[in-house]
């Protein structure tokens, strides 16, 4: 439950914004998220943690020496767009490059690649530091969730960027630490929404939901709930089977509360934890016990333990000084840091265009208008078709992004852009304000197709600009014909596109779209309700076909 | 709700030890608390907060430089008993002194304040600093309950004397801190102990109840659930309606969350309390905004503002270094401590008893146990009597008493003590393990009645250690005949003593038991169900009645 808000809609921000205000001495709000304030004496690799709000102190509680230069900070539980990331590390940067870190999360994993590849392109070097240390989210490291081991993984590259390693040393660190980090978690209730009349996910009363994710994503199983006792030795036996080959004996530990389990909690069940690794011949070094990754009001608890070497306990050890953690004796001073604030965020300009080029941009915005209509018109329709086996947001998220995207592609046309930049600027914005995967991947695909039109073009080839959207949307999804997504109906679509016209290729992905009612998803949080979307068609599908008929509909009247 | 326990009972034990093992570099248990585990190297003044436990990083979260020397910690929402002070002052002490620091409450108030007493007899100079910021809580600052507002008085305390100022400077930094200190809470949905089926109290769904107490005490009145800015704006305009005469522009200000309001929502609610706070001409100093004062899972916020002038400025922004609570630099080094242990916390002995008061002792020892079985045959009657207006306690509270006052005597017995020592120290052992104010009473009732007796007396005057009795429980306790409390039976079974039998004296205590049926009570928590205990008599006065009447029976088996 959440008792204390304004406008639900705006809690996120709300919440960013007075974090900001209470700590204007050190750190400072940038779009997107916050930095710190204070600029470095000289350059250093800024570590720049980030993902969805909701997780206090992840991810801006940690920002302050020794620790995060700044963190990337989306909406609640929603991964922040690419063009947050750049707007963050734009302001973080001092010279010596960026790392990203983050857990792994598909809607992370996107846009801070996506981020990463613009960064580049700038010039700046950027790197991403993954983590997967939820031990019940799969077999494999590769495909683990990131959890509470989030924060050892950053505090070893915080210390290490302190220390002044370069961006591939920093990077090196914080792939070891995430080797070695394993956790292991559980729920004994969901958390709610501010707004929200009912939980985003419930364990059953009497029960624990044993390593269910911190949004809500498939665990083990649903098991009695333990004694405190109980729990620990179950904890600590999972974590003591995943010790890393040729680990030692010295670990940091984590014992973390997810929100309404309390500190009295914690430490009853520290005692357990604490003896049974002791008893298993592990030192303790600096063990913290506390709220360091949460989920809103989630009531949860999960157990970090890092196998340290030498290099990863001097990290570990080394002073920090931040808004939520604070360890040893470090200030501004030690750092080196002037009070010099760092620049303001870069914004992009456009390339000027040819009177052709413009007119033509001129028709993507009109096309774009269009394509708002039909989404407009459809959005509680696809909402209905989301809502079988999703959480419904489908049609409004849609809707968020065409909104954004026309008033992106107005901006640029106002500024005299031409008519790939000003797809590109629609795509950006689309990204920037839909929110979830199927923005990122829109917008993404929009940029490609902006990208491959060109910034003086006076014509568009459709099939080249479609074949950059689909191959965009392919490569960064990773998404295959037949795993009910906007790919089984965009790949038809495409391939009818290449031999035929664009109302014949419109009604292949509208046919295509209806046959993904018969598909069941391959994976994914929608897999618990895999069964329920049978009979029902993909809403990105759906989407995808509704869009091509409208552009055709708007070409045809051009032409006329 | 409580999710990680063991046995329910042994939670605040429990809680206390996993905490003090995690920070074992900084803190040592002792019996009745915690205490720093470094010696300081010249004596400095012992500043030791104490309460109930379920307020975690209340009391023991702020152990260590800067801040508080130990922490006395009582059960759950419970006094720790004067036994629990003197162990944890005896402990932290190092020549300058101690300062007991506390919220305002009835069991606080009498255990602390005999443990003052206790100690002073023992040549340590002590004193008590209570603190009284609710202005919810009652018109005048005397009778106000302490809630977040400790925080500041104990914080500026703890500078105060790490500064090296001597007790007497202490204690008028800490009343002065109070004098300026207010603070108006809220809360949204009760607190639930481990263990137990329904929470300690509710607030109505989508209501507040504004000023509610940390323990559920009454407040001011049940209010729709605002939003936050309307909250914000509530709180500051009557925390400025209370600021007091003469007092500047400088403010510390503290936003506390109780339990279950997370930190995102302080942040939201931070923003619209600072803007207010700065446009009525305020300048906030160090404000913090977390959890600092808290109860249990109690879903609740609370502001709080101390006007500052230099002197408690300096103090509120000195350095501080413990688990929950860290500003500035400043490291044990930095206050001159030794690595050397403090002296466990001493043991008091038994004066060697004459044979005859020994053989009185074995007595005094048999009358106990009589009185234990009665008790234990009354615990059902006496449980079921108190539900009607109480938490239907009294019985199991008695019964723990008696218990421990038998072991306590059973201990002084076999180390040869005379009848006033064994009967003290049952006075004693039923204070430290019985919990609630009726505990509190009844141990020093006895302990003064066994005071009376002496070490070496052979023969006892039953009408001076009744008088004893009586004297210390209405001295200590403030209750007056009329407020139906036990002192309704007890004033006249003391009279009808001094002119009669025993068993006279107790049908004349079983009258007056019964006739507190017809009384209201006059105050105190148990208000709200006054009505209700119209027609019930008083559990305690029965109690009293009760127990006279075992002894009087006893007595006359004896000199059968």
């Amino acid at each position: 439950m959440t008792y204390v808000s304004n406008d639900p809609a705006d809690f996120a921000e709300d919440a960013l914004a007075g974090f900001c205000d209470l700590h204007a001495d050190t750190v400072r709000q940038v779009p997107g998220g916050a930095v710190r304030r204070a600029r470095p004496a000289r350059p250093k690799v800024a570590v720049l943690p980030g993902g969805g709000s909701g997780h206090y102190p992840a991810f801006y509680g940690i920002i302050g020496p020794g620790f995060a230069d700044g963190a990337v900070s989306g909406n609640l539980f929603t991964s922040p767009s690419a063009q947050d990331a750049c707007s963050v590390a734009l302001a973080a940067h001092s010279g010596a490059g960026v790392v990203f870190t983050y857990g792994n999360y598909a809607g992370d994993v996107m846009n801070f690649g996506l981020a990463t590849e613009r960064l580049r392109a700038r010039g700046i070097e950027a790197e991403n530091v993954i983590v997967t240390d939820d031990i019940a989210s799969a077999r494999t490291t590769a495909e683990r969730r990131g959890i509470a081991g989030d924060f050892t993984v950053f505090k070893v590259m915080g210390a290490a960027a302190e220390e002044g390693m370069d961006l591939g040393e920093v990077v090196r660190v914080g792939r070891k630490a995430n080797d070695v980090t394993r956790t292991i978690g559980t729920a004994f209730a969901g958390c709610t929404f501010p707004g929200a009349a009912s939980p985003l996910f419930t364990v059953p009363d009497g029960q624990m939901g044993l390593g269910l994710g911190i949004h809500g994503e498939p665990g083990l199983r649903d098991v009695p709930k333990p004694s405190a006792r109980a729990l620990g030795q179950d904890f600590v036996a999972r974590l003591l089977a995943e010790k890393p080959d040729g680990a030692g004996d010295r670990v940091a530990v984590l014992l973390n509360g997810l929100g309404s389990v309390k500190h009295e909690e914690l430490f009853v069940l520290w005692t357990d934890v604490a003896r049974l690794l002791r008893e298993s011949g592990h030192t303790l070094v600096l063990p913290e016990v506390g709220e360091l990754v949460t989920s809103l009001d989630m009531a949860g608890v999960s157990l970090t333990v890092t196998w340290l070497d030498d290099e990863l306990e001097r990290l570990w050890t080394a002073p920090a000084w931040t808004p939520a953690f604070r360890r040893g004796s470090i200030t501004a001073a030690d750092t080196g840091a002037g009070t010099e604030e760092l620049a303001e965020t870069e914004t992009a300009g456009f390339a000027e265009a040819s009177a052709e080029s413009r007119r033509l941009a001129e028709s993507v915005l009109s096309g774009l208008r269009v394509v708002r209509k039909a989404l407009h018109e459809a959005e509680a329709e696809l909402g209905e078709i989301d809502a079988v086996a999703g959480d419904g947001d489908h049609g409004r998220g849609m809707v968020r992004g065409i909104d954004a995207a026309v008033a992106g592609a107005e901006t640029a046309c106002e500024a005299g852009a031409g008519a790939g930049d000003c797809l590109a600027a629609a795509g950006d914005e689309w990204a920037a304000r839909a929110g979830g995967t199927s923005g990122v991947l829109w917008g993404a695909g929009l940029r490609a197709a902006g990208e491959v039109i060109g910034a003086e073009s006076g014509t568009i080839d459709a099939f080249a600009a479609v074949t950059a959207f689909a191959d965009r949307i392919i490569s960064l999804g990773g998404a295959e014909p037949g795993d009910k997504t906007l790919v089984d109906a965009l790949v038809p679509f495409r391939e009818r596109l290449a031999a035929g016209s664009w109302s014949s290729a419109a009604e292949t992905a509208e046919q295509a779209a209806r046959r993904t009612a018969d598909l069941v998803p391959r994976k994914g949080r929608a897999r618990p309700l895999a069964e329920r979307s049978v009979g029902t068609p993909d809403p990105g599908a759906v989407s995808l076909a509704l869009i091509a008929r409208a552009i055709g509909e708007f070409s045809r009247g051009e032409r006329a």
